[in-house]
């Protein structure tokens, strides 16, 4: 799936939901509209910094591979991103994040108090907006995934102990912090199909968000910086364990543990004790054993594709997967 | 009204919803249950700081009035509740403040980063258990109510500027920040009532709100340290503009105004600078102004009540106001 010649492209597989999905900015726009001038121009930032709308892309192509052709997909593929975009601006302050998507973040530009009052507007706009559908099943859904997030934004603050930190806790925090997400947009966009296609999507969904984070995490370690848009290592110098030095501590020998151990213990380690590790984890295996997991729950999430019939849809949600598990940033 | 003999207390007032008052704290627990560790550890601290359930309060008063018995009422009441408190957790985050109900706050006990987490774990919470009483009304209402008390903390963060900040912008600031959230309880339990009867109850609790909030902001400066458990002065020390300085302001000689500019420039003005502004905005009619406004809403709520029939609920809803506009704390 990851040996292909010509790499798959967001492009190529939100082309079956193009016209929707261009639709998504501007309902977005509408949806947090404010006369309070303050929190205009926090929004205007915010669209500056606008992403890939991946989430919306799950949701719209969910609902295409379904051929439940919900009318409301448009405005529940707004408020997916919404939620993601709250996420990142509550996560960015709790992290003391200074970048995001190469822009200063809303607490580097404006303030942490701005952060925290910015992202409780956003995510009460999204919940308005999604009253106003007058349906209680995508509220049902996204109010359990934002409740998962927040436990799984809890979670990674005690991810920093490598001895602590098994790969069992990393799976409960990948699966709340980023897998739910995507797991959710895949249901929404399906509310109105059979219930095992629900199901099926639903399940496609927290598989694909696993792996994405596992290639993300991965992505710190051999990333490369003028791709990736984030320094290589980033992750260990901020403490933060995640699933290829979990898989390669056991693994390793006592000289590379100590290099572990006295990387925890330094606050803030260099470029150079940061490589030492990097080369370590890769001896021992940590990178592989990382990338198969990836790839693993890559097949998973294609396995539940064939609940589906055969569809330009559900080629795309194929196709999506070898762009998460291909991708290079 | 605030001339009576016997003080009223708040037990007098919740004498009416005794019972189902006292099943809320309960109601509280099982809706933000947690078996995430550090989740169930802030939980379990702020149940120790729990407060006056005086939105809750509201709430069963309203339902009571209006004689609808809505039997969701407890849980409706605990909702209540755990907005107001995953507002509080945010505010004491931004705000920086280190005592809550006279205990220490979640950002200086844990942890800033576990505020702003756990204010969203709370939030995510109430609109779940929102989601499960399976109707859209109580949604509605609060996710308008929360958007409202976003923005108010947004006009709260600019409300520093004396010369910039008027009483309108001061109205619009305490409408959100705090009849919003007054005025949704009372209408919440007013659901199920005639339309007449919601819409008074509505207009009751944010003409309450707005006079609570005066009379908060009148105790900073009048306040007995002893009994409201706050330093006099500390929305001066933190150079918060509230409505005694707005309405003494343009009556200031031209002295005490200087002494107000200075004040506004010391970065942390010591007692004797603070004690000469109470005392220059006492001379100059702020207090008795600030008093005469919150009067003025209590007649306003206390007309509103004209729409409903006599009943005990409804006299525990008079009293609400007495008890609001006399209070010490």
């Amino acid at each position: 799936m990851s040996s292909q010649i010509a790499p798959i492209t967001l492009a190529d597989l939100q082309r079956p939901v193009r016209a929707r999905l261009e639709a998504v900015p501007q309902e977005l726009r509408r949806i947090v509209e404010a006369d309070f001038g303050l929190i205009a121009q926090v929004n205007s930032h915010l669209f500056q910094m606008q992403g890939k709308l991946f989430r919306p892309t799950l949701l719209l192509l969910a609902n295409e591979a379904t051929g439940s052709h919900d009318p409301r997909t448009v405005t529940l593929a707004a408020v997916i991103e919404l939620i993601h975009v709250a996420t990142l601006v509550h996560d960015d302050s709790v992290d003391h994040s200074v970048l995001r998507r190469g822009m200063p973040t809303i607490n580097s530009l404006f303030s942490h108090q701005v952060s925290v009052i910015m992202g409780d507007y956003l995510y009460s706009r999204a919940v308005i907006e999604l009253v106003r559908l007058d349906d209680l099943e995508p509220l049902r859904v996204l109010s359990r995934v934002t409740n998962e997030m927040t436990v799984g934004e809890m979670r990674q603050l005690l991810a920093h102990e490598p001895l602590q930190f098994s790969e069992s806790a990393y799976d409960l925090l990948i699966q709340a912090k980023t897998a739910s997400l995507m797991s959710g947009a895949c249901e929404v966009g399906a509310l109105r199909a059979a219930s095992s296609e629900r199901t099926a999507l639903r399940r496609y969904g927290a598989a694909l968000g696993m792996a994405f984070q596992i290639i993300d995490d991965l992505l710190d370690y051999v990333g490369d910086p003028s791709v990736t848009g984030k320094t290589t290592g980033s992750d260990l110098r901020e403490h933060k364990v995640t699933l290829p030095l979990i898989a390669a501590l056991p693994r390793m020998d006592a000289a590379s543990r100590a290099q572990v151990d006295a990387l925890m213990d330094t606050p803030e380690p260099d470029d150079a004790q940061i490589g030492e590790v990097i080369a370590a984890v890769t001896e021992a295996g940590g990178l592989e054993y990382a990338r198969e997991r990836a790839l693993r729950l890559a097949q998973q999430a294609d396995g539940e594709l064939d609940a589906l019939p055969p569809s330009p849809g559900r080629d795309a949600l194929r196709a999506a997967i070898t762009y998460v598990v291909d991708r290079r940033r």
